[in-house]
This record gives C-alpha cells, structure tokens and sequence, in this order.
C-alpha cells in the first residue's frame, strides 16, 4: 500500500490567516495522499472569554468542563475545520473534515481524575485509529482533515491533545501500508539557540534527546513534542520531521526524528 | 441501486436534548440506508447573542454577515453536527458528520444581493449535491449527517436553509438509485386545525395545496416546507412525509405528499 503523509499544523500558525494560507500552499504541494491534523487552542480561549466561561490550563493542558468542551468542539471541530476544508477545496484539493465521533474514526478513553480531573479529556491507546477508514477515503481521492475532538464511547465527544492525535493516526497509518508524519509549525525546526534560525538541528536520536533534554537545549512544550516524534519512530512511522510550516515540502529544511 | 431515505430534523427538536433523543431513536430504527439533514437555528441565536452579535431575520431567513457566519458554522457543522454524530454512534449507528465543503458534498451559489442583501447565503440548483460521494459512503456502512453549511466556491462557506438542503439530497439521490425524504418536526404532521392533533391531513397532492393555502389552512413557515416538499415529489422523490420526529418509522403516521 502507499505510504500516507500525515501532517500536523499548530495553533499559532492557525491563528494567523497569512500564515495558515501560505502553509495550506505547501501542504497541497506534497504529492501522493495525506492527512492534515489540526488542533486550534488560541481560538477557543477567546471565544470561551466572550461566552463567560473561565479557561482553566494545568501543564499547558486545557481543563475541559461541558461547557468548554461545547466550546472547543464547535471551533475545532466546526469554525476552524471547516475553515481549513473550504481553504483546501479552493486550491484543488479534495478535502473532508472529521472529528474522532466521525465513522468512529479515533476512540479514545476518558482521562482518570486522579491526580487532576482534566474533565472531559481523552487520551488515545495504540488501537485508537480507524487507519481502514482513513486509507479508504484516501482510495477515494478525498484527504482527511483532522481535528482533535475524539469519540469516548457511549455518545461522549472527548477533547484530546492535537499532538497526540496526529502522533496515533500516522502510527495506525504506518501499521497499515506505512506513514510519515510531519510536525509543522512557526519556527525552522528544534534549535540549538533560540535565537539562531541558522541553528536548526538537523537530525535527533533518542540519545540525542536526552542529552538535548539534560543540557537544557530543548526544554517547555518541545519536549513533549519529541517525545511524541520519538514514540513515533519507535511505533514504526517510516520518518519523522518538525519543521517550519511554509517548508514542509522541502526535504532539507527542519529537524529530522529517527532511531 | 437500494433506495436512500433522507430525513430532515427541524431546529425546535435539536434544542430540546429529551425530544432529540426520542427523534434519534426512532431514526436508528429506520431500516437500510439514510441520510440526516439538520439545520439548528436557535442556539446560534443563543450564542450571537453572547458574543454581541445581532440577529437579523428577514422573512425567517437569517442574515448572515462574516461574524454570523462563523457562528453558524461553530454551532451548526460543529456543535450540533458532532452531538448528533456521537448520539447516533452511542445508538451503534456508524454517523458521519459533513458540511457542504466536505468531499465538495454541495455547492451553492451566493444569493444575489437584490433585492436584498442576505450576506453569506447560499441558494442550491438541480446539480448542487454529489449523490456519488453520499452512496459510496453508504455503501461503506456509514450514515452521513449532512449540516446545512455548504459551499461557495473559492474557499466560501455558505449559511443554506436545511429544508432547501433535505430537499436537495433527496433530488439527487433520486436521480442516482431512489430515495425517500421525510421532513421530522414536533408536530404530528400537516394539521386541519393545529389545536386538534387528531386533524393531521394523511394525503396532499399540489391540487390539494392550492386550496389549503386559499383557505388559510396552511400558513407561514408551513407553506415553503410544502412547496420544498411537492418539489421533490416533482423532482423523483419516491415519497415525501411530513411527520412527528417520534414517529418518522411509522408509516401510517403523518403527512404524504404526492402527485
């Protein structure tokens, strides 16, 4: 079977429509099938604001009551999904918004409560992904559009971490005629300075991470992103970048994640 | 090809959770394939009017500016869309949502800005639904569960009326294999007298319409959902009821529309 791209794109780049745009043109210039996978924090903070409703963040991590989860799964799963879909449909390419209740394409289970109740939070198990479905609407010409709301069973729509989602459809992918997966977003790649963008690294290993991770070099919301790139190597997803999300179809730029 | 049955829930039983349960059940019992069409008026009303953005309905039409128009697409092809989706799963019915720009599932057109400007509306011609994509994912063993967001063209949502949407499917489905279209409301159907809900007319035919509406029989939002449905009836819609949203699988209850 073919090998599927999956690409996933981050909330600042989303927030931005100049950026969104230009990185919507790289994503339609990958060739062959793709998944597009997209979170989209930012705008429901404000939107929460607006209705009243207090945003409540532990770890970085979004605590989801009903009324948040209401929130996130009409901005994910409606304003800025189907924002992306028309975008997509603009440049030629077939696109189809799912959310994770959508064929039942991602089950996923309801965070415990103990030590912190998250709410309504789901977190995804190795067997999440319906990589059947996916591949059968890729069959179809149509590419799948993403968004992080999965199914928790029993009619409950579960907000779930957009990193995790993409890491659990590129490895049910790979399991299934193989994948890539691509982390996009607003800087070159993970840097050794900072303030560098001349200082992208180009390759990290396991070992590399937890010498990056000692050093202090990689530190905040991108460890728990290498993690994700790393579990996915190790999960069996064929290569693994992070990189700037107007490059994403430039074989050289960013930083590459192997075993 | 197996006949499609389109079903079409009004916005008074989406917003009532006990009426919506009850419609659901009876939808899952509705054997071999289907579609269901759902608009969601008031609860984008509720949410406008929290994020003080002003309603503006000219003859129960709503006019949709930008703002309007994120707003219908939050609570319609998000919100509403996706609990009904997880609902219908919870019922072991395999539900996917969609929108318009979904699969480029239907295209509209833009209503012209004379003789008044309703904004981003989008108004469907003969060919605006692809029957295709809806049979294939039917033969998948899915159950589409189609908002009334569809699409412009150029990367532009559209706010559709769900009646002209139900109708719309139902017509091109007919064309491509047969199909079926109920209309589900909170009503027993079309009444004689709306204070008896023993006075539901079981047959219409066009002749029979031109006469209730001399007669002030049928009235206000009744009316367009009588045309919508002897114009389906007209387009090669097997049967079009209308009909109790408890009762939809009952065939000795409500409205028939005929030739």
């Amino acid at each position: 079977m073919t090998m599927i791209n999956v690409v996933k794109i981050g909330g600042n780049v989303i927030n931005d429509p100049a950026a969104l745009s230009q990185f919507l043109d790289a994503f339609v210039r990958i060739e062959g099938p793709k998944v597009l996978v997209h979170g989209g924090g930012r705008e429901a903070t404000v939107i929460s604001k607006a209705l009243g409703i207090e945003t409540v963040m532990i770890e970085g991590r979004r605590v989801t009551d009903a009324r948040t989860l209401d929130v996130v799964t009409m901005v994910y799963a409606g304003l800025i999904n189907k924002r992306i879909v028309a975008a997509l449909q603009a440049r030629g390419c077939n696109a189809i918004g799912l959310s994770g209740a959508d064929g039942a394409l991602i089950r996923s289970q309801r965070r415990p409560a103990e030590p912190f109740d998250f709410g309504f939070v789901g977190d995804l198990t190795a067997d999440s992904v319906d990589a059947v479905l996916l591949r059968s609407m890729s069959a179809q010409g149509l590419t799948p559009v993403v968004c992080a709301i999965t199914y928790g069973g029993d009619g409950q729509l579960l907000n779930t971490n957009a990193d995790s989602v993409a890491t659990a459809v590129a490895q049910a992918l790979a399991h299934n005629g193989g994948a890539t997966l691509t982390f996009c977003f607003e800087m070159p790649g993970v840097m050794a300075d900072i303030k560098r963008a001349d200082s992208v690294i180009s390759d990290i290993t396991p070992a590399d991470f937890v010498a990056l991770k000692e050093a202090g070099v990689v530190a905040g919301g991108m460890i728990p992103k290498l993690q994700g790139a790393l579990n996915a190597v190790a999960g069996g997803v064929a290569a693994v970048k992070i990189t700037h999300h107007t490059l994403l179809d430039n074989p050289s730029a960013g930083t590459t994640i192997h075993l």
